[in-house]
């Protein structure tokens, strides 16, 4: 599909020749028996740059945000997150399936979060209801159009957490373009969250990879449960040195991908489909006033070389990442602006 | 406690001299094989009522629930509900921790129901998202203060379910008492749903049992998940026959019931305290504004002689039942509106 | 099916007069409150035979051992027991559905137990492989023609879960009949198991229920448990007291139930069907090596007005209970011996 | 760890150079959206390999496993393997934990499977018993000192399987050893069993991967539960092109490994401590006799510069591979022969 212009996520970037350069010489070992060098390097990395002790190498993004449920969350127990999370949504019911966690949602409203909402939804622990264990959020939102939940929040549900005697899980697949949108340093972020899932496959652009961070004793008993998940392979160093090449060289040039977000949403803006201001690298559409319905024009874009996702009858997102340059991001302009416009 | 007056919950009531008369006099046989004539009577009696086909007794109406959501939503796919229902809140997580369903809840609000909103949460089936499979309503709604759903957003729900594909559950605990305070035919609710529990021991005044009600094909299911669960007893018409007592004697006098408790609401009301209109026989509590929180209101009321239920830090709640008489009811309100004024 | 001699199981047993009499009788409150004052005083009778702490009811012999299997292996670790127990054949893979406790299996033979070959079975705690946490054991064995495990054994494989940090749980459904049958005192049994569960529904002739007896610890989370299964009954005292009953008036008496089992295998004997010596009230069958198989006996025998329970191919069962009386097991004897020599 | 000599596991080989070039410019896409088309490619020769429709790329062998067990056994329901198999041993109780699968299991003596003894402990589909769904077996037996499963028993298995409409899987994670030390066609190890799952990161030298091999609506289905399990990753052709690599190259050399092997075995065949006859790369060590224990010996040939697992307190295992040449056994040899002699 060399001729599209793939703006249906940022998962469909390629790996640069620097980065496949770093894989063909990466130092490996046997993970499973902890002797792999690149994924310990890459681990240790990641683990400081969010100021916990320590982090696990994880397959996917979704695995790792399964196995940090699973440590703060025993089977039974109850997870709250809101109603649009990934870790509800777009992992298959995970959680339950695999973790027997009980989940109730609060409304999805964009990347807002109202801390005195959630605060009264948490069922204390005794011998009647289901005791809350967790609070699960997710920095940027992914169905949240790429918005970036406030610090201020953040901390507030921090307390709510501590106030109740509760974890509080980031899944921080994005959580490269909320620092970088902000200025809020990681380890700001590290600091209000006891585990924290990151993607080194999405805006950083590695093939593979995620990474649970959280201190060492929930990281050791992450390891068993990476195990029983079946997601502990071998040579993985292949992958961690795409990862370190990644955080080495691609967080700060997501800035770029936020201003060619920034792009299509002014050339969009005209039409009245603009679901919420653009904060990062996601281009959110509401259709619900427009003729066009979702899928119709996701086949229209297509036909003219633009993909796009469909994420709902009259709901589409545009995702900007290191593989659409600019005259891509014109090309895409131009095609939507032609289509909405008809 | 015999010199209490107990408000906490209509699980309460004891059963009564007839009661106690048909269990002891009743014909049993081994349930587990099929043999237990009273019970099998009463499934074909509940069944009737609703217009189903078939009906299943269980221990508990936890447990009833708990096979009608095994029923219609397979391990890791989702459920959505309101997030006070009873089949989040009080069955402990056993959707997620033992039949590996996935949920998402919509805000509870009363007894009220948004069809459009919960149209608006189904996830389609498909590759990239957990599937909905099931919609789960309560009637009357335990924590929506004895909230009667009404027929109308009945109606227009199972039409979002039938336009997708999917199961539509009632937690019926307490439909008995929304059929006496509408008037609407339990045949009319059995019409609208797929899986129906109900309860015996609540507002009926039997000792122990529930039952779900559906097609033929779904309760022989049941009875193999009932088994699964541990709850295919053996001599069940004992238990069976204090329920076709309750059916024939205490379904028709839930009015005196739901009367007590508009009277103790009266009594109640001045003082600001009434979270919602009273519809049946609950009476919910909201201190938000009031210098008593539930906790103080409860240990007060206990030492005047008085039991309620305490909800949350603000929230408590009155139950009327068989078992308080208008000389009770009245106490009751002599002590309350004393606490209250103080 | 008065006229039937129902040998099919110990479990079809109807509740006497006096049974029926206690139950009638018995004072009752809301156990969920834990206010039921006949059932706290079964928990405690029970606790005390087996000499220890506490107890709690179920509604049936499954959810007492599920409730005990939850309480000593968390989810994803490992059961051993042997191929043909109760725990992992008749309660439907309730253990791995619901606990996700892995189990894997020594071979039946009887009710022997090979200590050596069990402990060469655990897996150590560890990082590499599933840790295994419990050992469950069935006293008397019902597939394993209600042998009686020799005291010895038992004795060793406490040892080998000491040894080995294990939990040791029985399911005693029939260890009354043990108990009767090598005059072994219930009390010597409680002190070598960590949980053990005892049902009032077979032998002993109560309609329904179970208990699971073990220290005060494990009996709180065990009701905890219980609730989350659906187990969580209201005035339960009604069946408590037919449970109080039968451990007044029904255990001595098992004497005269193995006395009739052991008749029965008297007169079967000669036509070398007899899988194992009788040692309570089972008589199992083995048909290997008869012209009839078990489906085309237990047809035959029913024609006859004889009930047995057909358990494999060429195996089946004959169970004495309190409900054949002699000129019962004389109609049973006469018959079978019939259908045994054509 | 260079000058060691890694007997440990065949997991712990590098990537050639070969390998790693053919990473390197292997052509990748975004898998989850099934457009990477270097694993689609490896994915129809694994398949055509073994006579199957389709394959799926999972990130272990554990995942491989674990995906296809999900497929053919429902929650609740029972598999039935060896006590030694990988599936319930070294897979941490996923079965169980995730799957909700229920297992008995056979006594594990090497490779050998008694057709009878498994046919004995089926459970027919009924409402009494859990039941069973599947067998799963294990070629080349890892815990089974690396034997291969006669094709005539792998046959009869077939034919109790279809006899009681069940599913047959094979773990085949060194099924390439079998294929090579037998001559059996993997094709015709195909046609026997309904799944299968093969490893390239063990004896084929690939870094991670191994693939499920079945009907294409049992791959279909499969995809899903990958993606439930989180082992949906995105630009996998890296590891794809590594796994065709190995394929291409590694799969006749295993005849080496087999030879090593062979030498080993023959070195310490004196000393009485060879487990079983060595069939295939793994050399079992049975302690039980030698004045050595495991770890003792472990610790000593650590010492020596010689590597190899502790998989129980009396025994060991050698597993040969393509990082230890002629030069490495001859050491290992040496060291072992040594020690075994003191």
């Amino acid at each position: 599909m060399a001729d599209l212009v793939d703006l249906r996520s940022d998962t469909v970037t390629r790996p640069t020749a620097g980065m496949r350069e770093a894989m063909a010489t990466a130092e490996v070992g046997d993970d499973v028996y902890g002797e792999d060098p690149t994924v310990a390097a890459l681990e240790a990395e990641v683990a400081a740059l969010f100021g916990h002790e320590a982090a696990l190498f994880a397959p996917t993004g979704s695995m790792a945000n399964q196995i940090a449920l699973q440590l703060v969350v025993p089977p039974g127990d109850e997870l709250l997150c809101d109603a649009d999370a990934h870790v509800v949504t777009y992992e298959i019911g995970a959680a339950a399936a695999y973790g027997g966690i009980s989940s109730r949602t609060w409304p999805a409203v964009g990347a807002e979060i109202d801390p005195d909402l959630v605060a009264g939804m948490i069922r204390p622990d005794g011998y009647f209801a289901v005791p809350t264990r967790a609070i699960a959020v997710e920095q940027t939102h992914n169905r949240g159009g790429g918005g970036v939940i406030p610090l201020a929040s953040l901390r507030e549900l921090r307390r709510v957490a501590d106030d109740n005697g509760l974890a509080l899980h980031c899944d921080g697949a994005r959580i490269w373009h909320a620092h970088v949108a902000d200025g809020v340093p990681l380890a700001e972020y590290g600091a209000l969250f006891d585990t924290i899932s990151v993607c080194l496959s999405k805006g950083l652009g590695a093939p593979v990879g995620s990474l649970v961070v959280g201190s060492a004793e929930k990281i050791a008993r992450a390891r068993f449960v990476r195990k029983r998940m079946g997601g502990g392979m071998r040579q993985v160093g292949i992958l961690a040195a795409a990862g370190r090449y990644a955080l080495a060289h691609h967080v700060d040039r997501l800035a770029d991908d936020h201003a060619k977000a920034a792009r299509l949403a002014e050339a969009i803006a005209p039409f009245g489909v603009l679901a919420a201001p653009v904060r990062t690298n996601i281009v959110p559409l509401d259709l619900t006033k427009h003729p066009l319905d979702a899928k119709t024009l996701a086949a229209a874009a297509r036909a003219e070389g633009v993909l796009i996702s469909v994420l709902g009858p009259r709901t589409a997102r545009l995702v900007t990442h290191m593989d659409v340059d600019d005259a891509a991001i014109d090309r895409a302009a131009t095609a939507l602006t032609h289509l909405l416009r008809a």
